[in-house]
């Protein structure tokens, strides 16, 4: 008799974007006059630019022709494109070799699979508030999960403690949902406390395009010692706009060891069984994102949501609401006005002026009492949904 | 301290396919001059037909655009494409819902997450040959895997039996390597061993639109009683030429359940957290490869295969070569001359007359002695091969 993985019995119902999304759905369904504002999901709303589209065309055009069709990827990624990224690291001081580089079809689907490279027995470290699926993904292989609470007093990039000794640990700077971003210096002290320990880091920097000030890493990997404990899975979706377009990458070093095991080598095995490679066309249009008119133009983009942050923290220094992020990072993070709970002012947002964000206990416990807006949206909706706020906080 | 998985130790050193590729790699640089013919992994080479191409120049364009711009999709698939799929299989009289329909990155990346939905303790039969994901994939989990040796004499299909249960149960059909197909009858036995033992049939239709016979099951879902027994992995990398371009989809009936647990909901949970769903782009493509035009280009290419498959297999009946596939199936299954291993045929085949195919033994231990073919080359390198072929089976 199948015995099911029994341990989808201790998810929480329903994953927080999806549930967001039907409680969304049912308003809107009972208010279909109602205008609502999505300030939610961390979204992208502007298109996808101009060298990234002609790279793409381009790519369904070799599909169209026997001459340059292409069939099968390699698995770890079209060499072309490995090849492109490393060098884009190379250029910002990081050195990397070309198959450090892994493609995959997005950072959330990456930190999924990624897990296969430990073992079961493993227990994983969450700094919360936190993106869901880290500890959902450990739940699903049955792994113990600590949660270490970030908060307001600590900037939200808590130090790392020897009470919390854990085999892997997530790190996500410039972070979501908190917007912090951990210094060199803060970063120095977990990849030191990881290498003495044997921990492995799974680096999230799937907003490393929004960082704007000095002093903070783009990469791991501008940190000593960080290629003998850490992994980092990077992402195009916020970068470039490839949310529905689907493309990232992964990048472990061949100096990363446990146990005698290369996790380089077990992840080149694990991707040619387990995948045939990520789509060519796709793969084409990512290459163009790091050209030097491909980054001229997605930076283009990052400024205009740095515009949106900017109209969304005005409101919000004018009200006297604490929050940090909207830096860099693209979300904002606030302190739930009245002491209101995160869902409570989910619930209030969404009926008083339509405006939907992200309740922070959806983060974690660490996250009640908070509430995350995305700057993905476009200007209009900002400067609509920054009026409404106004006149919402004003009336509390 | 991370203990890595070290299920990966248990895995061979490298993957068939790899190895092949590696080993031809090797041999083209110290003969740059000879010209290899491919007729091994099974990579198509005609390029993507005028309605698909159409469909993704058209995402693409979308992309192009605000006010058509595509962000994240809905983790299980677009609606336009899960809709389609299901009525798909509604006009051929299987009767399933849109929301039993998963959108996937291809067949050979659902295969493995799958097993995510299964507890680790679980065991899985295989019946070999088999394509060896199958089985490396579940070694990488720890399971444990039930080798069911199938053969010549029973044509490569066999019929399960009581001293084989297991709790996952591999069935692929239209098969790879052997091109042997399970007639309705046959997989009948299979449904109900599997409803009587409460196992899961993980049923692998990648090459059923290859199927030219009647009583062929193009869906296991043709079966009386395979909803409570059965998911369904499809795949358009044959079927319509998506191998670099990457689409397919899973079909999990709600009727599956075990211990309580019901699969589709669980995958609806697993896809929620663990990925942000397939490439809109890529979708759009995929969605026209079941329109009415779209139907008769893609049929138009496996024809083409089919010649191909009538030039080997003519070449094979010439010289008293046993074999089956290449009817329903895109691949010929080959008995080696001279009772000669298959990594043995494999190098003579590659040293005197460089063609290309896959070794039995790498399917298993029961492939041993065998070769296979693919289809799928261009008709002039299969004619350019058949005469190679020809005079090296009367030379021997």
């Amino acid at each position: 008799m199948t015995k099911p993985n029994m341990n989808y019995a201790n998810l929480k119902d329903s994953y927080l974007f999806f549930g967001i999304a039907q409680k969304v759905k049912k308003y809107s369904e009972l208010n279909p006059d109602k205008k609502i504002l999505r300030l939610g999901i961390g979204d992208v709303s502007l298109p996808l630019c101009k060298t990234v589209i002609s790279a793409l065309t381009e790519g369904v055009s070799d599909q169209a022709e026997k001459s340059s069709f292409q069939g099968y990827m390699p698995e770890c990624g079209a060499p072309f494109l490995r090849t492109t990224i490393a060098e884009f690291y190379r250029k910002k001081g990081v050195d990397i070799s070309d198959d450090e580089v892994f493609v995959s079809s997005g950072a959330s689907d990456e930190l999924g699979d990624i897990l296969d490279l430990f073992d079961k027995e493993n227990s994983a470290l969450v700094i919360e508030p936190a993106y869901p699926a880290y500890v959902d993904a450990n739940v699903i292989a049955g792994r113990k999960i600590i949660h270490l609470s970030s908060s307001i007093e600590n900037g939200f990039t808590p130090e790392p403690d020897e009470d919390h000794i854990t085999d892997i640990i997530y790190i996500c700077s410039p972070n979501n949902p908190t917007g912090a971003v951990f210094t060199k210096e803060k970063l120095k002290k977990w990849v030191d406390f990881a290498n003495r320990h044997g921990s492995v880091i799974l680096f999230d920097a799937a907003y490393e395009a929004f960082i704007e000030q000095d002093n903070i890493p783009h990469s791991i990997f501008e940190i000593d010692g960080a290629i003998t404990c850490a992994i980092e899975i990077c992402s195009l979706s916020k970068t470039a706009g490839f949310t529905g377009t689907r493309l990232g990458y992964t990048v472990i070093p061949k100096a990363l060891v446990r146990s005698g095991m290369n996790f380089n080598s077990m992840w080149v095995r694990n991707r040619t069984t387990k995948t045939n490679g990520v789509s060519y066309i796709i793969q084409k249009g990512g290459a163009a994102v790091f050209t030097d008119e491909g980054q001229i133009e997605i930076k283009e983009n990052i400024a205009y949501y740095k515009g949106n942050a900017k109209i969304l923290m005005r409101v919000l220094d004018g009200c006297g609401i604490e929050y940090t992020g909207g830096v860099n990072a693209p979300y904002i993070w606030l302190k739930c006005p009245k002491g209101l709970g995160s869902w409570e002012f989910f619930d209030l947002l969404l009926d008083k002026i339509q405006v939907v964000g992200t309740p922070g206990e959806g983060f974690g416990k660490a996250g009640e009492g908070f509430f995350r807006f995305s700057t993905f949206g476009s200007r209009e909706n900002t400067n609509e949904a920054a009026d409404r706020l106004k006149h919402l906080f004003k009336s509390l």
